[in-house]
């Protein structure tokens, strides 16, 4: 089968390797530069949208932050998994928000503001600390901003509508209130066209500078990962869903209440590559061609490290046990995402054990606040 | 950094996946079509030889039989590893043999024979039964004959004479005495640039006429494995060998005579992909490219089941835990290897049973003998 996936960048391209053992043969089309190249080899196809549409048997997407157009255009075609709405509501936070609340799940209070004075209603019914995060666009912590205090309204609300105006006609403000959380975990998970589901051990995340930095697959959470799963299930369900999943949670106190969705394979979940019997990658592929998902169980305690804005990573790595690159071979620009470090074991100690030997190969500054948050989460 | 690999088939197309995590990207010679194209999407980069050898950081080759003038200009290049030297003995039966006895490592009396007085010589000093293999271009039991009595020579020799007449005018044939094996293994292993040397697990095979259908990665054989370990060690040495090499033994009463070496990935490792921390491919392009041999402990019970001239493979197996098809994207052809099928599992008991759900699925049909190799192997 042939899969056009929205997006051209790592996402695509692991998904690429991972489709390829199976026979499932993925092009991308580039949104930026309206190409379809494939993912690996970047080779161009000199094709544009409406050929690769009709050059493939499914189209999906790495990434939320689609022009409205070309979601029209891949529903059209009929082949578009998870389709377009579940695509429009992950990149658009009021549209998640309003799943959130019809699926019934649990979340953050939340209002729409669009003016200083919807701002001050918002302290008012939601409280604070509020939490302003931009609708549309927002990524990796990107089109946020913390309100503590009323007497700094003014001021950040000076902040956020420069920004509104400098956005799209469509952007918008949603303010929520700020979760005092212990942690933020993750799950992924597959839904299949037959609506079966299957979901992997949550994992837990540490952001660093609102970018993921680390996260470690979590064991022993029978309790939260009931919850997680309760969540996913509600979701996919609302939304008819196919393909991968992720959700981000707050954990407060041993309640899960959802941070955000994403409609596709998500960066916390790269860890199942090597720990996972079937990792996301093939799972979304196996869901949107009709296949039966794969085994998320682990066959090996993991965790996995980003590598961020830096291709500082030694060869010595390479002598490590357990430890696996994964290279995304993009031009390094600071603060992007050049590609993770998968680190497997066949129990927790030895895993904590087996990142403290990969954290010393790597130079400090090029991975910042990773040295304590291994040692916060494992 | 780049790799050219001569040979575009599933072995240089697996490690163009196993390759890409790491930054190796890898290209893939023709040796047929004389052109240099990607082995995974079969892009042709309109380069001959020569532009691919400039263009590259490493050749190596997925395959022993390609012709010497390919391998001299390859040598020529100080790129190439393993090297012209290792890939012509390969291919070479009667080079392969004096390699064997020259590093001192066990196997089966052998004469070189050009004529029928020859064969009769040979009678006398090695005894009956006789093995005659072609010297150059055997391959998955294709020009073998078997002389059980001095009554049948006449008529074996009439056949060989005839095979080679139509044969290159470099063809031999060796006379091997036959072996009374207990069973075949084989043991995959890497040598690196700096001598340091990692083998996998010994593998235990299945052949069915002449073609490898079954693979199960041994536990619990330490002895066996240290003259596995042992006989690998003495010829890589012997070889100043860089890279992934294979030897298949006969186990005859618990020793192990050598039956033949490829300077290559090999059938029998294809279970690494799944079974050992890191696989044969990357492994292999680690040792040729200069990086440290990764981790061949295995990570799971394995089994690998070949995939023969048939594309019959039902999506049901997609259901079953531990199944993880390879599919090589191949047209269909009567004895071709279409693809592989990984099993794995946490123990060897789990490991029989996920391999006989396998082949629940599975028509008898497009896997003779499979059913009771499944049952003698596991």
């Amino acid at each position: 089968m042939q899969v056009l996936v929205l997006g051209a960048g790592q996402l695509a391209r692991m998904m690429s390797l991972a489709g390829a053992p199976l026979g499932l043969k993925v092009k991308a089309y580039d949104v930026r530069s309206h190409t379809v190249v494939h993912p690996l080899t970047l080779e161009n196809y000199q094709q544009d949208l409406a050929a690769g549409l009709i050059d493939c048997d499914v189209v999906t997407a790495e990434f939320e932050h689609i022009p409205q157009d070309i979601l029209s255009q891949c529903q059209a075609s009929g082949k578009f998994r998870p389709g377009a709405e579940a695509i429009r509501i992950g990149g658009d936070r009021r549209l998640e928000k309003q799943l959130l609340d019809s699926a019934d799940v649990p979340n953050a209070k939340y209002q729409v503001v669009s003016t200083e004075a919807d701002l001050h209603q918002a302290i008012a019914s939601i409280g604070l600390p509020l939490v302003l995060k931009s609708a549309l666009e927002g990524y990796d912590g990107k089109g946020q901003w913390r309100l503590k205090t009323t007497a700094d309204a003014a001021q950040v609300w000076a902040e956020v509508s420069s920004f509104l105006q400098e956005s799209s006609a469509n952007q918008a403000i949603v303010a929520e209130a700020w979760i005092p959380f212990d942690r933020e975990v993750s799950v992924i998970g597959a839904r299949g066209k037959d609506g079966s589901v299957k979901v992997y051990p949550l994992t837990q995340n540490h952001h660093e500078n609102g970018i993921l930095s680390l996260s470690v697959a979590l064991t022993d959470t029978e309790q939260l990962q009931q919850q997680a799963t309760h969540a996913f299930e509600k979701l996919t369900k609302t939304l008819d869903y196919v393909g991968v999943l992720a959700i981000e949670f707050f954990d407060v106190d041993g309640k899960l209440l959802v941070n955000e969705i994403a409609p596709r394979v998500h960066n916390s979940g790269h860890w199942t590559q090597q720990g996972a019997d079937v990792c996301q990658f093939e799972n979304h592929l196996r869901a949107v061609c009709g296949l039966a998902i794969g085994n998320t169980q682990l066959v090996s305690a993991a965790a996995m490290v980003n590598v961020i804005g830096t291709d500082n990573i030694p060869n010595s790595i390479h002598q490590l046990d357990g430890v696996h690159l994964h290279w995304y071979d993009k031009d390094k620009r600071a603060g992007r995402k050049m590609g993770h470090i998968n680190v497997c074991a066949e129990d927790k100690a030895e895993l904590k054990k087996r990142l403290a030997a990969l954290l010393k190969q790597l130079d400090e500054a090029d991975f910042p606040g990773l040295h304590q948050a291994a040692q916060a989460l494992l």
